[in-house]
């Protein structure tokens, strides 16, 4: 898989949500709803070269479930997030 | 817990609704309902080397109570929200 | 009390509306309505460094009825307005 | 009276409606609803500075009829208005 | 007469609307409708200082019909039309 | 005739819409509804002096049905249209 | 064919939508709704210009189903879209 981000963009491969912390706490639905969780795959050239950015490939990050958009390639979804709508490094 | 804000984010820590002051006035619950306190745990990068930045880690702040966004990371809930929706330092 | 406002902020107290004028002329309640008086006091380190910008702490100002956010700190009331809401320095 | 005008803000004092030109003709109502004329009686830090600002205190001005807020102090009503919402110098 | 427009203003005096071209061909309504010709009576100081302005006061110009402000002085009707807004001189 | 376009404006004189493509295939409808096709006759000095420009006088160029304004001169239709809303030169 | 772009425009072919993989999986048709795949047949000057592009006539491209604008050109569709609303160069 070779997939450059244009613009602002980022590509991130979505996590599997979690029903359980790592302490095993269960998380209600409700709190899984509001954020999503995901790897960085690769950052647009424009991301990459602008001075304020801290994401670097490999980071997981946090995201609004509705951020993005969905892309399928080669049968896969990745997403397609606007690196501005990136809430957080965990 | 380690959480990076991107953007203009700043990591908040939202502090319990008081019912009292601190003189023991009972605040009214519309009072309650137009702000919220909370804490400052991170700065963003980007945040951090804005020249009119006043924030630091550890500040007590006051925001609008729809402002940010909720996050949850092992189970807590944090909000991320916008330096610019933050009211003042109290 | 300490409160330091973000952003372009500056923080009003809100003086009583006045029924009459100095001169004793009774203020009909349309023309109350339509602003509000207050005074300052504190100036956001931002609006504190734009050139343009002529408050100081203490000066009693004119704004619109429904600028700006309230905010309740020890049980008392404060406005957090945006410096470029304020209409006048009277 | 000493009211000095924040942001990019003039004090205006409108003129008393005409209903008939300096040649006597009869304005019909419609013609006066449109504009509305009136005395600069300050002008912001910020407007005076503006190398493109060519009001000055003393000036008759247009304006539309719904522009700027109006004020009441001490039981006269003044308006403040958005420089660049004043039509013409006349 | 002397109005002098602030802000991006110009100074308009409308053509009487022509149902004939000068060839005598008669212009159907719904194409006297869509523009309107004018003279430029003057120009504000801004519009005349900005490198890109190509309009001189004495210009017969087009714009859209509902563009700009009507004003009145001394019983005569004017039009105050933002530059931006002049489709052309011809 | 003789006009020049104001603003980032070009003028447009619009092709008599083709039902048949050169190979003789028929258009359908739908597609022809899609875009214009029409020769440049003047651009705005603006848009001459933009160094991104690469209109010039002479071109054939497609851009969206309802894009810009008609105007009428001399009993001739032509259009005015914004050079960011033409699409190709072809 | 010669199509020159205008403004920050991108000249796209659209390649037919695929209902299998490469490895043979069917995809199923609500991920290929999502987003449509083309070739950059030509691109405008700006975005050749622009520092940040990095695509390249012969590039494959996704972007959104529902981007550009559709032009036709000797009864051949192509697709013109602005830069910054292709997603990635696969």
């Amino acid at each position: 898989m070779n997939i450059k981000p244009i613009g602002k963009r980022v590509l991130i491969e979505a996590c599997e949500a979690e029903s359980r912390t790592v302490s095993g706490i269960i998380i209600p639905d409700t709190a899984k709803e509001k954020q999503q969780k995901g790897k960085v795959l690769a950052i647009s050239a424009e991301v990459t070269k602008d001075e304020n950015n801290v994401m670097k490939v490999g980071d997981t990050v946090l995201y609004g479930k509705y951020s993005g958009t969905e892309i399928n390639v080669d049968g896969k979804n990745y997403l397609m997030i606007n690196s501005e709508d990136i809430l957080a490094i965990i």
